[in-house]
């Protein structure tokens, strides 16, 4: 149960960070799209570690594979799409440590606690490395968002600690983002971002920072009207993430300092086509969206290893201390940048599938 | 399906701001305990329109009546309660004007795009009418956490527009909280907020801020690993409700100015029990609860009725203005105290069970 | 949970056979529907108690009222419909030999089992009165069905004991059912099961028997192919229902007497259009239906409920012997008939938008 | 969506019969449970082709891997365990004909209907093959429940056409079971019905049957008292078995030819415990368990596939023949026992985990 997202564009994830691999199964996907590896592999690109210097150097070709689900003729069946990408470079004697210990600010003590056993090796479930599943059903969603529906799924590194890049969510563009390494558009920012990450690194430490997610050509009338309201599953599926400890839509926390007649969006109408004159609603409303662009920020705290002596305990209780070891990200926000818009085009698709059924 | 929350302590909850009332079914309740409208009233109490001078006059006694579920002793049955509130004070007329105009900011428009009809009288199913039925079924879920697992769930009143309370979560009481009518447990800051929504009443205005949620006495172990984290649930369940625009646990937003080194939460360990001796987790690590103090903040938005002509569209696409009319609150905030803490016992009793069933 | 039905198309019911009422929750419905009281009444009468000599006297006129989810010209909203149904003649009374004695072949002692509690007047929940919510439900899925796909759903008594009717699924009609109090449209079938069921009532002893269920104009592809196949999900609707203690679709358990080449049904071709020459698949072919009619049958065991001494246990676990007394059904078959039409309904349109959701 | 079964002990299967291979993702199982290949693999024995002289001679080794989940010390994380087996002996040339044609009685024409699309090669998804993933995840089921339960599940081939076996239910044996090919625990029926199976496979032509299914140890109180019922959710598992056409419980569609007072099982008490003195009841009353022996039957018709020449229709519909052509079983009952095991212990163990978070 807990490793399933979606009503009727289901994905369910399985896989520890060692052991056989990763993958996920995509249930609910809509028949005869032309589907292959070759729309998957490049978001699992943008995710994978090792693929520039202010990243883990873990190397994994994160190559995915197909096992079903996909015509002979390289179309959709309708049935279930196994995804599996395979374990490559895990070391487990860098974790060796671990076996006994709790790392500060991760999840081997509440797993411990939760289940009384844990993969002790690379944080097992808990691992990042969980997300290669959902990179890689959510590329398949931001395909058919793409050619069915014509919407447009992007995010990008906002801020790197006190960091700020400068960004239109209603006209960047990929290219933008991919010009640089740290996934910043905003190319001075980028490169402020960039310099800090590698000071950062060199100190053993780490940094936090804010995506953001945009998506464009969103028809008005997805997302529904009390639970499953729209910012609320975008919600859930960003605080999903691993590192993830914030969401805010449209004007967000910042929107409270306004008050009513300044923060509301004026309706106009022209061409028979209603839209607002700004867009503090981040494109949704009352749970809906309304036509306008959807935009929102995700926070992601620093990583929790760093290569310090740090206080803990033993898996018996007993106080000691532990120095991370191995090699990891001393910032996960580029490689979030794929993970959010998976999970923003996995909302989406399963929102429009939703609306297609009850009101299409 | 969009009506329904939980896994299993669902709840079900339906009707609108106008027509025969609003309700909830809790499904998965267990059986034996103790339960009569006494235990729920007092929330609804809180949530309740003019219960003070701050909040919208519109009159509702939103009286609550147990339709089933229960055994002639006053015990739970195991079987679903049925839980209604009739509708009181609906005045359909003070809305006329809305019948063909969408007002700016609401859900009037994306639920017309959405279905292609709408209840325009009082925002129909969008109006926070439909809390009613969340705020009652979690005065359920908070009886049981108090009573089978010594959880303690409170919510409060953090910032009004700039206006900051200064707050305690680990020590914060519920009689504090009550003390005022702005639910602010900071007696000088609760002052300057109620004067500051009463100047921006009198203005016809809004003004929106944070309510910040706690819970106490969680034990280490609830959460699910992947989808189901414990932080993604309560941000779902925290952005379903009306207005809100934002969620952050723990050290949230601000968390990301700190390095790695800093924010990390060190482990110790005394009488064999762990804790940690900082909180920017907010008592969740890796989406599971470790045994320390959850609290996380969620925005509101300044309220979207302002009583000012405003930009807007009619259901024909013509531009047009309109001036809100009729009773509303100037700030949401003291009536989504209830709605928060609602909530987050609903996510939480969720997970106990969760927990129970796979672990337990 | 367990008092929801459906995917897309979803019911939550609620309410015992004593206390305030029944009631049923409607999620997901299309809006734009019209509906009133009207639509549902008919169906709710057919299944009501008091309607002829050979079901229970007990007198409930059984009036829905729409508590919800419509709008003020009567169409639905495409929120939640709350359907509720008074409580009108529980005579507690009745039951109070039940409060500590377990009737023998009812739920009274797994209840007590399951819960430690259990609501003895009635039977509670387990009462066939918790069936009202369902047949309101699935008349609004008839509707549906009817009016947005052109599918037709019927059932009749098929057989009482060892009384076989002989009916045609392709041709039966409405009228031809409801031209009896039985229920069978072979009339002179009709004729010998009411004399057997009023000499069986008088005889203080009850009765049980066979409803067939058909669904035609469905079109081909509905159904899901592996766990949600149209047959798995009639078996479940069916078997849920009170005293309902087998199912067969097609064929069914006489088809294993056929070997493959006797059984099979041939397709053929015609102006385009596909069908089959025979019919031993009932419709449905791995779990999706081919465009022939869907046909099935249900077994309803004969009622626990005799005017006679039978053995039993107290709740305190100690040998004893209870009589039924009380107003009951001889034989549930003529009021079964519309809970098995509501049953296929729901099944049905739930399949018709997910469908559409996924391939439409 | 449809590729899930069960609400807590949740499976999702993948995989087509041509393909990379099937598998099943175990999602909610308890942590801390010995688990290894070695639990798994004797089920998929006795569901694998290949077994005997009277099921299809195809050859798979159906070795299964356990992908994830599993801790180095060989037991259960409580993260989500993958299944994976390899198909192997997949002759795609012996199906090229069913690429335009569509076979008799199978689910080639309802799946192209559906999908527009489909894996004509040994059925695609529609193939029994899909059962592996479910057989595996049920070994794991029949685990917990003995371990944890104490209870035991078992089925057999009960009839095949018109030969019946006799066997008690409430004394059958494993070892009895497995003591011939057919599975028949009675001796001499098992031998006639393997005569039978052979002089018809060797006119071209198939055989049904019906397999009984058995769970002993089940304690009172499990299962849901109205749409979940252990009757519905055991008839929705058997009818999701390919070729699965009715099912019946206790005395299933037989009990309709008594009346109420013969029917009724009489409660007894001794030493503080309740049983029945006869079990008509099939160990299920009002959808929940009563602690006496749970069995039911479950109808399989005749294998479509025949060696003989068949009127159908090709992808153009135009009329045409086909000849049933590669490897098949004559009867699936033998190969049908591992998979009604696996579905009864799927439904039993999700019930056991659902009594234990509600009641337990």
């Amino acid at each position: 149960m807990a490793s399933s997202f979606g009503q009727l564009f289901r994905i369910t994830t399985w896989g520890e960070s060692h052991g056989g691999g990763v993958g996920v199964i995509v249930d609910g996907c809509p028949p005869r799209l032309k589907l292959s590896e070759a729309d998957i592999q490049p978001d699992l690109d943008r995710r994978r570690p090792g693929q520039s210097k202010i990243v883990t150097p873990r190397k994994e070709s994160d190559t995915v594979q197909i096992m079903s689900g996909i015509s002979m003729t390289g179309k959709t069946l309708g049935t279930p799409i196994c995804l599996w990408v395979k374990n490559e470079d895990a070391r487990s004697e860098a974790y060796s440590e671990m076996k006994d210990k709790f790392r500060p600010s991760h999840a081997d003590y509440t797993y411990f606690a939760k289940y009384g056993i844990r993969a002790w090796q690379g944080g097992g479930r808990a691992s990042a490395r969980e997300t290669v599943g959902r990179v890689a059903a959510g590329a398949i969603a931001k395909k058919i968002l793409r050619e069915k529906f014509g919407v447009e799924i992007l995010a990008y590194v906002k801020q790197v600690q006190k960091i700020i890049g400068e960004v239109n969510p209603d006209a960047v563009k990929l290219s933008e983002i991919e010009a640089n390494i740290v996934r910043c558009p905003d190319a001075a920012a980028a490169g402020r971002m960039i310099r800090l990450i590698e000071k950062i690194r060199n100190e053993g430490n780490t940094v936090g920072g804010i995506v953001e997610g945009v998506a464009r050509g969103v028809p008005a009338g997805w997302g529904e009207p009390v639970f499953d309201k729209l910012e609320a599953d975008l919600a859930k599926a960003m605080l999903s993430l691993p590192a993830c400890k914030g969401f805010e839509s449209g004007s967000g926390f910042g929107g409270i300092l306004l008050t009513g007649r300044e923060h509301n969006d004026a309706f106009r109408a022209k061409s028979g086509k209603v839209f607002t004159t700004t867009n503090r609603s981040g494109g949704i409303q009352g749970g809906i969206s309304n036509g306008e662009t959807i935009f929102f920020r995700t926070a992601f705290k620093p990583v929790a290893t760093v290569m310090h002596e740090q206080a803990t305990v033993t898996e018996q209780f007993k106080n000691t201390t532990l120095k991370g070891r191995g090699r990891h990200d001393p910032c996960v926000l580029p490689r979030a940048v794929p993970m959010v818009e998976a999970m923003t085009a996995l909302v989406l698709v399963d929102h429009a599938l939703r609306q297609k059924a009850q009101c299409g």
